[in-house]
């Protein structure tokens, strides 16, 4: 089969490599249909993670149908549309089943394996373990374009931003940073009645996307953002501010934006530590939430995208086949200059 | 009457001033029988609190006796005895109905005003607003020395370290400072179920006392301390960690101790910034809370006062009458070398 | 000033009556410019409501105007314009200190008392006990007739309903009885993220309403109704089946249609015992929740009301000045007879 | 192998049959070293329960060793020391992944499938399906005497009485019904802090057993019960009524014990319908729960046996070996009279 292979920090082959097979009976085998790329993809290739070495596939979201399955895997069988998320999960330790898979401590004391400590989902093919409690079945009625952020970007901002963050009924959200991660936080706040949704960003295009995706404001960044923010908000700040970026400018920035008992959400992934103003905020009784995404929430997503509440398919911006995957790359790896949310990767 | 009053950074005074006497149809005034010394108090005397002013009374805890109510005051009476909180609740702004007063807007956007915004408790007198929504009876069967560590130190501990934190049954906890704060927390994990509790300081005495309290493990500070609690809980760190110091090493250790999914719950007041390693912490799934206490556990803690299950009069350690006012604020000030938690002040 | 005076079971009159005047340094007094009538208003008249006697004021819901306000009242003035809810909150009870004044011991024992336990609001003027803590101002941009079911109807199905029922993104929710609360739950479904709605009535004209209001099915009430939901529900049954009836079999149906693990709320008022298939029941996992509306969601639902996410207004559908009072009854009392979900009264 | 067989009602015999084998490779087979009796299984003689089929294994809990194991099995290994829980959880249907396996929507619709849709651990041996993510290790350092009832009876005290309740620090709590349940969840109360645990009971046996396992107070049954723990919570009754018993009376007592705002938590069987008083409960704000085991907590039940804190060995009074299993069921059978709680049953 062919397959994106990592070869070491700013090298990458789509290349011939062995097919996926079942190697243990809790395995299942999915021809990829459809696959993207994750904002995680590019740390690799820049060397940032050491865990994925020379050889890896890359990729850890797809939409499929499955061509083996293992003895003991009685929930799928060959011909089934499934999605496999980014996180697997055992489903017997202690974090999977308290629903925290994101720190299976089965599959590697992090839940997120694919294109990282096992061969992911850029390829034709991919072995699923723990098939059972991992996959899901796609139903007919949803199409690969509305499922596939469904593994990753969709859950993340839900579960990370909008639920970590307790959104609800009446609350004012701020979300700094509108990529696809945060225009996924966007696009789900309304799942839990938010009645002000405060988009900030330093680009044109992601703005204007965050406005259509639900947003009711929208602020391009710079010195004035936080004054900006209280002033539609009683002078006290949003209940609950979404950082979707990953810099310590951008986390001080939300936390600068939540008012009194409110609560800052990091959804962004950082490189470097943080100097955060505990002097001032030690007395403010906010909450500062992080972490890696659970993916426990795609039957919930799943379906609000049926009941037509979430177009999940809005976050596909540009699409590729497999041969072409490095131009997908390229565009999503330069995302703001070609007004780029997530790619589309088919066969 | 006479009462402590503060003259500028490092210069306080027992002396005479007007009687404390009713301004508002919603006061009370209040004799006070007991009171206490918080670190806050020191705070302000080093200066730190710019909102205290030359000429404030100092104080923020009493028991007492009511000796004059305002016309508008329905649940108390001249000669009920009374708990004085840390914090004053107006009962009617978003923040009070919502059961978080350490932010009521609106008696001065922050609920802490005794010996603050408004003169304080430490004096024979002291003039209490929204006495309704603020004061608690104290039952008979309950001394001044078991109910006075209820006015602020207990439900610090309790709120900001035990509820915040989200300790639950089977938990393990880290209690990084075992101070007044720190042994309030132990002191209540109990009432979750905690299973293992860690205390963790400089102090021999302290540490003592912790296993007294009901911590079940510790430890001594030093550079082991993070692979020294590790090891106690299965590798991973504790479920809970609470911070009581305030300092941006012990915050840091604080983070260390907890595993993934777990609560960093800062009690301690800050002076500075705290760099955080976020770089490491964000794909932890830890929660961090922080905040001023509400006071609004107190009912649920004078019950378990009552039951015999929480021994709060253990936290006064020394007595001394108001014309010694200052040699318990030496006391109190140099706690660790006169093995003092609080001290209890009477007239 | 005229008033709505009961005179026993079936007797009523619009007469003359003592102006409100303020007895309390807490009390204001509120010229009713809109109020409505309640279905307990017509179980009072039918002489089902023993406490309520000769000569009271019936009535517990208003918009008006302050025209005299108590000396300790601080957070309203005279021209205030004031949303009087049903429930009156004293603020320093444990009920009302748990966000439950729907029991406040102060005011009575249960915090419903206007057109009950004191003189109600179907009245040119009515004095409000309590009023910091029991009234709530009406921002401009709302009209009278947007604000004023929010004093019970709304928040009956809003809190007794939506949120007792523990509605969450992607549940499924039947609502058995579409009247003016069984719609106020459908109305508020959305806040919670429900993915189906169930409007379950006998009548046409309801159930009409229902798919306007958001619900996404409607279905005649009949034998097949337990089938029929089960059928568009994967055979399980819904999350959550709101009961807004109040009659045996109707809270039976209710049980019937939730699946294990679901909750029945029940915002029925009842006035008979109810026999409960306990054999059947007891094993699936579910939870009846009942209660009488705290209206403590009135701002949430106030700032959803604003932001243009509940038609609030639409649930009046007859208008009447005083004067037609009678008529006003008569309408209600026959709701379905004049397509009528609640009344609109103005001066 | 030998094994307890239901041969329809009334008749059931300790029999020679086929040993238990592995079936699916997500099996495993346990040797069977101490069992015990369940109020279901008397249940199951007497005829009550009609899928209980001629030729069944009775039985659905056990402390054992694993003998054998399937291929899929990852967790356990011949030799392991494991819990058998009456649930069966597969892992990976929506309830088990809510935490809810109780109703395993593959097992058989609901979790309970031992001695009931397949054969049972009252048996030299015993097939346990999906092993992983049913089964529990037992320490090294907790007998079988501790773990036995961690199978069944604590996690439903705890679960169906103690959590589902609600129970809160500074809590009241009735408990109807002191056998062996109603004990479970009155071990378990203080894990939530509760500050007064009443029990009822008509066995001055069980109340005075009540007293020993955490009970402040112990009322024996009869006219005057209500009236008595009405006097004992302020005239309000408790916050949390637990029934444990299973009969109408008993239901409609613990709701009559129940404060408004409270929760009744039903954890008996029930085998007919109950008239509950609607028309006084609907405005009482009270929440009714009911259902099956799930079995979850035993981890945390496990870790505070072993912290010392559940003394659960308690709980077996009557020991007896195989060969005697028939004179268990007798004393088990009339429990009262042999003041006896459970029995533990060994080879």
């Amino acid at each position: 089969m062919k397959a994106l292979v990592y070869h070491g920090p700013g090298r990458k082959a789509w290349e011939d490599v062995p097919d996926a097979t079942i190697q243990e009976p809790t395995d299942v085998v999915v021809r990829v249909d459809t696959t993207t790329i994750c904002g995680t993809d590019l740390h690799i290739l820049q060397g940032d993670v050491a865990a994925v070495t020379d050889g890896r596939i890359l990729g850890h979201e797809a939409i499929g149908t499955v061509t083996a399955a293992g003895d003991a895997v009685n929930g799928f069988t060959v011909g089934d549309r499934v999605l496999v998320p980014a996180i697997t999960r055992c489903g017997r330790c202690a974090y999977c089943q308290r629903g925290m898979p994101s720190h299976c401590q089965t599959v590697g004391g992090i839940g997120w394996i694919f294109g990282h400590l096992i061969d992911g989902t850029q390829a034709e093919l991919v072995r699923v373990p723990y098939a059972d409690t991992s996959l899901y079945a796609v139903p007919d009625d949803v199409t690969d374009e509305q499922a596939i952020f469904l593994a990753d970007a969709l859950p993340t901002g839900y579960e990370v931003g909008v639920l970590a963050g307790q959104v609800r009924p009446g609350h004012t959200v701020a979300v700094v940073g509108a990529g696809a991660v945060g225009l996924s936080a966007i696009l789900t706040t309304g799942l839990w009645g938010a009645s002000k949704v405060i988009a900030v960003d330093t680009n044109k295009f992601r703005l204007a996307t965050a406005l259509e995706f639900g947003a009711t404001d929208a602020i391009e960044a710079g010195p004035d953002v936080v004054n900006d923010v209280l002033a539609r908000t009683d002078g006290l700040g949003v209940d609950v501010a979404i950082e979707a970026v990953g810099y310590p400018e951008t986390l001080r920035t939300a936390a600068a934006l939540v008012r009194p008992g409110g609560t800052i959400a990091n959804v962004g992934v950082h490189g470097a530590p943080v100097e955060l103003p505990m002097e001032a905020l030690w007395i403010q009784n906010v909450t500062l939430t992080m972490g890696l995404v659970d993916t426990v929430s795609i039957p919930t997503l799943l379906t609000m995208v049926r009941s037509g509440r979430i177009p999940s398919e809005r976050i596909g911006t540009h699409r590729f086949t497999f041969d072409r995957i490095d131009e997908a790359y390229d565009v999503f790896g330069h995302a703001a200059d070609h007004e780029a949310l997530k790619v589309v990767i088919t066969p």
